[in-house]
């Protein structure tokens, strides 16, 4: 399958959106490199597509906008490679995860990150990145969140108590080898190891260990994106 | 299939523990009323079976000690009859979710509940219930807890936000019809509703309004225990 991909990318091009890992994840999985089109956020109203958000998938069949349509969209279209989701109970597995990550996971990492992201974005989106972000961590400042950096990394970490419970039992969230619910959790922490230098769990928390795994899965395209310094 | 079921028991006879009420639901879903028997926790000791927890399972083939484990031996067992798992999948979906349930749910009910509890177990379950559950407290008195009532309850609807996600998308949780993804989740709330008399969550929660569809099925099993007043 020849195809694009829209994602979003930091001043010096790194890509750190959780939904855009989790789409570059999939592709992966179905052994696709796509043609990467880096944006910042004041450059995705410029797609065209009717995109307002990214990842965006351009195909030459379709344009595919979210990286949930995305995942079902290439099981479609790729049946014969490993499938995303093995089954209908998979695909309800999965969207029940994307919206533990969404609102358990992803509310803490951001108030870790915050201000990490601000300092490593494109100055032409950094005004954009500060009036939404603060308004949506209640009127704060960026920077004031650093003083509860800690705190927030206690509440991702009490969050993960699930994950930790069916990682003791299994290799990967989708069973013995990884599929899409586990990319689903892996962009959001993807998105805090690429954009920034704080360790989010502990060496020995089997969800680090999970993570480090899918780091290396698919030829090690989660690393090929460096670690934050 | 005929069968016996352990279940826990208060004072006045009412099953409330959680765990029972899932294996309750899982009969109920294939369409088996168990012989009851009902129990104390200082009765569990005595059933034999080398039983330390409730529910116990007893059919003509087997013993089956544990929730989980009674689950997967109806569909084993009973494979004509509406899967409590559709496939392998869903049977993942069920582990997460049990995972889910006793660290992000059971905990904040507990708080919220556990002086109604002690007030409604028989005198001989009262001495082990308050030595055991202040130690998990972190030794608190039972009684404290309600002083942080209010707050349990706010913690318990936040850690409810990814079950709203999936219930404004389908009817139940294992999707347009109810399985035994619903009865882990039910299990808990029931287990508030038939031994406290604290209202949980707002009746315009779509969760309260699945819990209710939930209470509605297999000819109203949940209902046949009432409320706490």
């Amino acid at each position: 399958m020849n195809c694009a991909m829209y994602e979003l990318c930091a001043a010096d091009g790194r890509s750190f959106s959780p939904f855009c890992w989790r789409a570059r994840m999939a592709l992966a999985h179905k052994g696709i490199v796509p043609e990467l089109r880096k944006v910042r956020f004041s450059d995705i109203a410029g797609i065209g597509h009717e995109a307002t958000t990214v990842p965006v998938l351009l195909t030459d069949q379709a344009v595919v906008r979210d990286s949930w349509d995305i995942a079902l969209h290439l099981d479609e279209q790729l049946p014969d490679e490993p499938p995303l989701f093995e089954d209908s109970g998979a695909r309800r597995h999965g969207r029940f995860l994307h919206h533990w990550v969404t609102t358990q996971l992803h509310a803490p990492i951001f108030r870790a990150i915050a201000a990490d992201i601000w300092e490593r974005l494109d100055p032409a989106d950094q005004p954009y990145f500060r009036s939404t972000r603060e308004k949506r961590l209640g009127g704060v400042t960026l920077e004031s969140t650093r003083d509860s950096q800690m705190a927030a990394i206690a509440t991702l970490r009490a969050a993960l108590a699930p994950l930790r419970g069916a990682l003791r039992e299994q290799r990967f969230i989708a069973g013995e080898a990884p599929a899409y619910g586990d990319y689903i959790v892996f962009g959001a922490l993807q998105w805090a190891r690429v954009i920034s230098p704080t360790t989010m769990l502990e060496p020995d928390d089997v969800v680090q260990q999970w993570f480090e795994r899918c780091l290396d899965l698919h030829g090690g395209v989660g690393r090929t994106e460096p670690a934050a310094r």
